[in-house]
């Protein structure tokens, strides 16, 4: 089951996860992002789906009861298919390799979420090998692409959600709006209270009426070392579900 | 100099304030704005001037060296042109009686700031007095035209700062950026770190480039019984700046 360059890492007490030992491994944002879905059941896509961690995570809560995952390179839409057989997800998570900019508007899905690369294409060097660079940068598709995507796939109502940089905050925002998907939510993301904010959680809802919430913000460490966890992390870690009070 | 219904508050050592007994009194909101602001001299503008106040918080802290503040109601404007005389600084501060909606394009101001009307005309009810909703409601401009009016009068490069609800922070974002003022910093206030935003504070830059930095938050209250200021508010309250860490 295992090529060259691959390793099960066990995820949590139900997860396991083969990932590249060479490429990006899954982190904080996609369990904050699979934390920040809140939703009980109904049908799921992932734009860009990498190794598959965030829908096996939303599957395994019970959040989405069926997960199409979008992921325009055929190593890693495989790398789903091997990850859902591995953890018995083969009949809820199916992976289709192809790029978010030629998808057909299906509008059936209840809730949209992505970790679209944060990177502009033409900002920064890209990365050695073309795989990391593909995820990382905007190569096959923009934020514009990603939010265009979700609407043709979302039900009109149903819920878009991503995980995104700060310093692109006004990008995603706009974006979303241009595609008809409105901005209700907005969760800050800070190492400590005295740091910028590293990311950004933000909930959308297809067809919308305007008005946001920006919950407290969601802060990682409970001290200044940075050695623990804060209460509201170890829940997330813990759980899956962001504590009270970050619900609408 | 005081007509009926007007009070002179002391608002620290070196400004008292004329404002109307019944009518909008400044608060939180105005002080942040103010504070937010930082720049070291310039010229500057402000739209929707209300009683004057951020005007001369920013002229006694020389972050400006001179305002003109559009009012489009004729008796603040003429009450700003009362407190400047007041806190002698008439020939600093001169306020100008107009609609943002009507302004020629001077392009020669360092800096815009504003407190503008927080609440769609549409939505809610209105004020009883006429006063209190022009201040408060959508009805002499949105958000997208105070924008407007704010490119018209920054030069290329010049910085725009506000104060808004997060619920609208969207309408803000893409309201700069359709107006070609670039988001580059935002700061969220929360009462304490279990609360939701209760205000968004933003600064801009006509024709910069698109990047945004997302400051630690604001928190307002050191205990959760909301007696006592927290630590930045005083600093904040006491300096009429933010404290380091909030800068860029």
């Amino acid at each position: 089951m295992l090529y060259d360059n691959e390793r099960i890492d066990e995820v949590n007490d139900s997860l396991s996860l083969i990932q590249r030992t060479d490429g990006l491994t899954f982190g904080t944002d996609a369990l904050l992002l699979a934390g920040y879905v809140s939703t009980h059941g109904g049908v799921g896509a992932e734009l860009g789906g990498g190794s598959g961690i965030i829908s096996m995570l939303l599957l395994a809560r019970d959040k989405l009861t069926r997960i199409s995952a979008y992921e325009v390179q055929e190593y890693y839409a495989s790398l789903i298919e091997r990850n859902a057989e591995y953890n018995r997800l083969s009949d809820r998570l199916h992976s289709v390799c192809a790029d978010v900019r030629e998808l057909r508007a299906t509008e059936d899905a209840d809730v949209v979420f992505t970790n679209p690369p944060y990177m502009k294409a033409t900002g920064g060097k890209n990365n050695d090998r073309d795989e990391k660079a593909i995820a990382r940068h905007e190569i096959c598709g923009t934020i514009t692409d990603f939010c265009i995507a979700a609407k043709k796939l979302l039900k009109y109502g149903g819920a878009f959600y991503a995980v995104y940089r700060p310093d692109r905050l006004t990008d995603i925002i706009c974006a979303m709006r241009d595609a008809g998907i409105e901005p209700k939510r907005a969760t800050f993301v800070h190492a400590d209270t005295n740091s910028e904010a590293s990311m950004v959680l933000i909930e959308g809802k297809r067809g919308g009426k305007s008005g946001m919430n920006l919950t407290p913000p969601l802060i990682i460490y409970g001290d200044s070392a940075h050695k623990e966890y804060s209460d509201e992390m170890k829940y997330i870690m813990e759980n899956g579900w962001f504590p009270k009070g970050f619900k609408r």
